[in-house]
């Protein structure tokens, strides 16, 4: 099968599927839609994503799907030599983790994008107005999303979530849900994470899973961290003191 | 598989897991959560789902498991004698109602509980103080998510969501969630909804798929519904007021 990845490497669900298919060998053509020039709102790209979102598929020029989590489950159903436990065909191992995807869209993804988008990205880099209530809600479900993780999805023995020993779909959107935080100021990134041991032992461990394209992929997010600290060291905005006051 | 439920009928998810295993043949014993009652926080119920939310299932007096579009698709893969079109096996046709279900967290889901939980059933059930800036958030969620399923879920020339012939799990979660809507006022309910022929089309189709399962599980929402049209007439609270100038 031909295989077209419409991703943007800056959103997390599309570094999600990028290292997906680079670990198990599904050979894709990339197409860059970069969100910060528009592309996802053009005429053409709405004819393979009509909710303008990144990430999106093609394959063999025909079948489109959208919503990350159904392109993973789509990828480790439909190619052939994925191995078992990313989508385990087992009906109550892969219920398990239906159950962690399907919590984690009115739960950390809403936390994180909410919180990232409108105390950050939106207004340091997209010249939005700082939201505060956005922020602050956002940062009220984030903040009680994590303890989730770390005491129950996290509660099992083995490094992945659901106690698995190795890593699933959900271990990679979640990880690279929660790497989006490291365009947040410094201190509060630090704050947010610290208290959670577990979650970040199994990001590394994630990670450690799927080198060397887990830090490929994550690499264009370092670099808009460095140019995001850069920004506020001119001290032009009020974002790091609004957060700080919220976190 | 001996199977429990755990579910409050007035919440929408749990209505399209009641009327699908009915619909579907599968026996089952339904333990009333009632929500109104604090029964979701109970320390016996976070022994079944430890985010005290319904519904969650429970199979065999062992595995145990909450979301309810995860419990749909387990439903559907795990007890016998259900029809393939509920949720296709062949990867294609299963990865578009994934499509959907996922979208529907982010959408749909996000605007129909925000509005109806804010903006009503908080404020003229539960006591809460009326969330103006809440209600109005999720009614924009809410009203973007509809020509959506209008216009692009519903495109194809069959019956229900992406053109089939036969209603999916999507088609269940989908409808019993625009149901919750009847708690609205009622002007304000047909204001929202009138635009969208296809839609209302869609969900009269859904219903008679499904009956008389759809109406035995929707009866409290109608008698929850009655209510508060009681408590509206008594004319004491600014809800009705406030929705009118937001809709």
């Amino acid at each position: 099968m031909k295989l077209k990845l419409f991703v943007d490497r800056l959103s997390q669900p599309s570094r999600a599927i990028l290292i997906f298919c680079k670990v198990n060998g599904i050979d894709f053509e990339e197409v860059k839609i970069y969100l910060s020039q528009g592309q996802h709102s053009s005429p053409e790209y709405k004819e393979i994503n009509p909710m303008q979102q990144v990430p999106a598929i093609e394959v063999d020029g025909k079948f489109k799907l959208f919503e990350s989590h159904a392109i993973l489950r789509f990828l480790a159903s439909a190619f052939p030599g994925v191995a078992d436990h990313w989508y385990p065909a087992e009906v109550f191992k892969r219920a398990e983790i239906d159950s962690v995807l399907d919590w984690h869209h009115s739960n950390l993804r809403r936390g994180t994008t909410g919180l990232v988008f409108n105390g950050t990205i939106g207004p340091l880099l997209v010249g939005l107005p700082l939201n505060l209530q956005a922020t602050a809600e956002a940062e009220k479900v984030l903040l009680a999303s994590l303890p989730k993780i770390e005491s129950f999805w996290l509660k099992d023995d083995g490094p992945f979530l659901l106690g698995n020993s190795e890593p699933s779909i959900a271990d990679l959107s979640l990880v690279c849900e929660i790497m989006q935080l490291e365009v947040l100021d410094e201190k509060i990134h630090k704050q947010i994470l610290e208290p959670y041991e577990k979650v970040r032992k199994w990001m590394d461990d994630t990670r450690n899973a799927t080198q060397p394209y887990f830090d490929e992929f994550h690499a264009v997010l370092f670099q808009a961290k460095e140019k995001l600290i850069k920004i506020r060291s001119r001290g032009d905005n009020a974002e790091t003191k609004s957060t700080e006051k919220s976190a």
